[in-house]
C-alpha cells in the first residue's frame, strides 16, 4: 500500500509556513476584503478569515504554498543549482513558474477570479507591498503571487456565497405559489 | 441590482441538456468506475454516480456544460455563422475550445485529473465512443470532452475521499497516545 | 482524408470580425503600450501593432475570438436557448468561460501575461471601458475579455523580443574573447 | 537595470539537465513519433526530433523542466523540509504541481495536446516506464510529467505544421484562377 502523510500533517506545515514567512491569515483577509468590499455590503474581515481558511483546506493549495514557499527559502539560502538560483532569487521578469502554481490555487475556485488576482498582484495592495520589497534578503519570488491568489481565490468563494444567501431571502421574501 | 438566474434553474437546464443529448449519468459513471477501480477496493457504480451529481452542482461545471452543449447543437441545426459553423461541425482537429472547457471542468477538483480525462478522451470508452461515432447525424464535438472530464473529475474526487477514509481507518487502528 | 477550412480563411474571418464588433487593432495595441511603456524604452504604437498581427495569427487565438464573439452575436440576437441566453446576454458574474477563453489566449505566450489581462480587464482601460458599456444594446460579454487577453499576450511576446534585443546589444558591447 | 541570466546559457542548462537524468532526445522523439505516426505519413524520428529542439527553446518550456528537476533531484538527496520531501520523493498520488508544470509546457502549442499528454502519461510509453521504476534510487517525480508534455507538445506543432502542408500542396494542385 502507498505511504502517505497525514491529511492533518500537510494543512498544518502550509499554516507553519505562511507564519514563518510573516504571511498572516489576518494580511491574506486584508487584500480579500478589498476586493470583495465594493460587492457584499456588510462584508466583515472575520468573514474574509473564514474564506481563506477554507481555500487553505484544500490540498491543492497546500501543494502549491509548500512548493513555492520551499523554492523561496532554498534560493535565499542559495541552495539551489545554477541557473535556476539566479532566476528565482532575482525574481526575474520572464520566469513564469510562480504565476503558474498561483493559477493552480485560483482554479479551485474557477475562472472568475482570475482578473482579481492579476489586479492585486500588479498594484501590490497590502502584504504584497512588503513581499515585493526586492532590498530585502528574503526571496519571496513565489510567495507573494501564491498570497495573491490565496486572497483571490477567498474572494471569488465570497462571491458564490453571497449569490446563495440572496437567492435565499429572495426565496423568503416571494415564496413559491404551490 | 443585477438580476441573475436562480442557481437551482441552472443546475436542472444541466441535467435536462445531458438527458437531451442522450447521455446518462450512469454512462459517465461507468467511465469514472473504470477509472478508479483499481485504486478503490469496493467501488461501486452508485458511488460513482454519485460522485457525478458532486461534480454537475459545482457552477464552472454547468457553465461549461451549457455552453458547449449549446454550440453542438447550434452546430447541428447549421445555425453558427461561417468559418466557426464548418470547423465545428466537422470536430476539426485543430480546434481545442472544446478542451479547453473540459480543462475547466477537472481544474475544480485539481490537477490530478490531467492524466485521467486524456487517457479516456483518447480510448473513447463506453459512451465516449457513441459521442465520436462521427457519421450520425449529430454534432458532440464538445459533448464528448465535457462528459470525459466530468468523469475524470469525478475520479479526482473519490481519489481525494478514499484518501480521507484510509486515514481515517488508520487513526482508528492506531489512536495517537495521549 | 479530413477537409478542413483553409487557415487563411480563418485568420481573415477572425479580422473582420474584430472589425464588425468596432474592435481596430490599434485600440488593441494601445492597451498593450499602456502595459508596457514602462519597461521598454522607445516603444512605439506601431510596434504593438505588429506584436497583436503575431498573436492573431496564432490558431488557437483565432478559434477563441470566433467563439467568443459567435456567442456575443447569438446572445445579441436572442438566438440563444435559456438559461445560457440569459447568462451570456446579462454577463453573470458567475459566469467564467469569458475567462477560460481569455486564458487559452494568454497560454500560447506563458504564464507571465496573466497579471497584465487581469489588471487591465479590472480598470477597464481603453476600448475595454467602451466594451463594457452595460447600457449599449450590444453583448460583449466575451469580447471585453478576448482583447483583454490579446492585448496582454502581445505585452509578452514584446517583453520576450525585448529581452533578446538587450542580450544581443549586451553581447555586442562586450564580445566574447575568443 | 535588471540583471539577468542569458537566454543562451538557459537553454543549454535544459539540455544539460535532460542528458544527466538520463532522457535522450532521441527518446522524447520516439514518444512523439508513436503519437503522431496514425496522422502524418512518411514521419521519421527526424522530424519528430527537431519538432522536440524547437518545443525546448521556449523559455516557458525551459523554466518548467529546469524548477522540476531541480525539485527531483534536491528530493532524491534528502535536502527539501518536510512533509514536501516525503511528498516528492514517494511521488504522492494526490501531489498535482508536477501535472501543472506539464500544462505549462503544453499550453505553449495550445489545447489540442492536452488529450495526447494524459494518454502517454497513463500508458507509461518507452523512457516514461524508466522515469516511472520507482524501485530505482533516482526520484522523477517531475521529470516524467515534464518529459510527457514536451513529447505531447511536439506532436502538437507537428500537427499544426503538416495541416500547413496539406494546405501549400492543395493549393499548388489547385492554383486559385486570376
Amino acid at each position: 500500500m502507498e505511504s502517505f502523510v497525514p491529511s492533518q500533517t500537510i494543512y498544518e506545515a502550509t499554516l507553519a509556513i505562511l507564519a514563518q514567512r510573516n504571511v498572516s491569515i489576518r494580511s491574506i483577509a486584508e487584500i480579500t476584503k478589498h476586493l470583495q468590499d465594493p460587492y457584499i455590503p456588510n462584508l466583515t474581515i472575520e468573514m474574509c478569515e473564514e474564506s481563506i481558511q477554507h481555500v487553505l483546506s484544500k490540498r491543492e493549495v497546500q501543494n502549491a504554498i509548500l512548493t513555492g514557499a520551499e523554492l523561496d527559502m532554498l534560493a535565499e539560502k542559495k541552495l539551489l543549482s545554477e541557473p535556476i538560483q539566479s532566476i528565482i532569487e532575482s525574481d526575474e521578469s520572464l520566469y513564469g513558474v510562480d504565476e503558474i502554481l498561483a493559477l493552480s490555487i485560483l482554479n479551485i475556485y474557477g475562472s472568475i477570479g482570475y482578473t482579481n488576482y492579476g489586479y492585486i498582484d500588479k498594484i501590490k495592495y497590502g502584504v504584497l507591498a512588503e513581499l515585493n520589497n526586492h532590498s530585502s534578503k528574503h526571496v519571496h519570488t513565489f510567495m507573494d503571487d501564491l498570497v495573491g491568489a490565496v486572497a483571490a481565490a477567498a474572494a471569488s468563494r465570497l462571491a458564490h456565497r453571497h449569490r446563495t444567501q440572496l437567492e435565499e431571502a429572495a426565496s423568503l421574501a416571494n415564496p413559491p405559489t404551490p
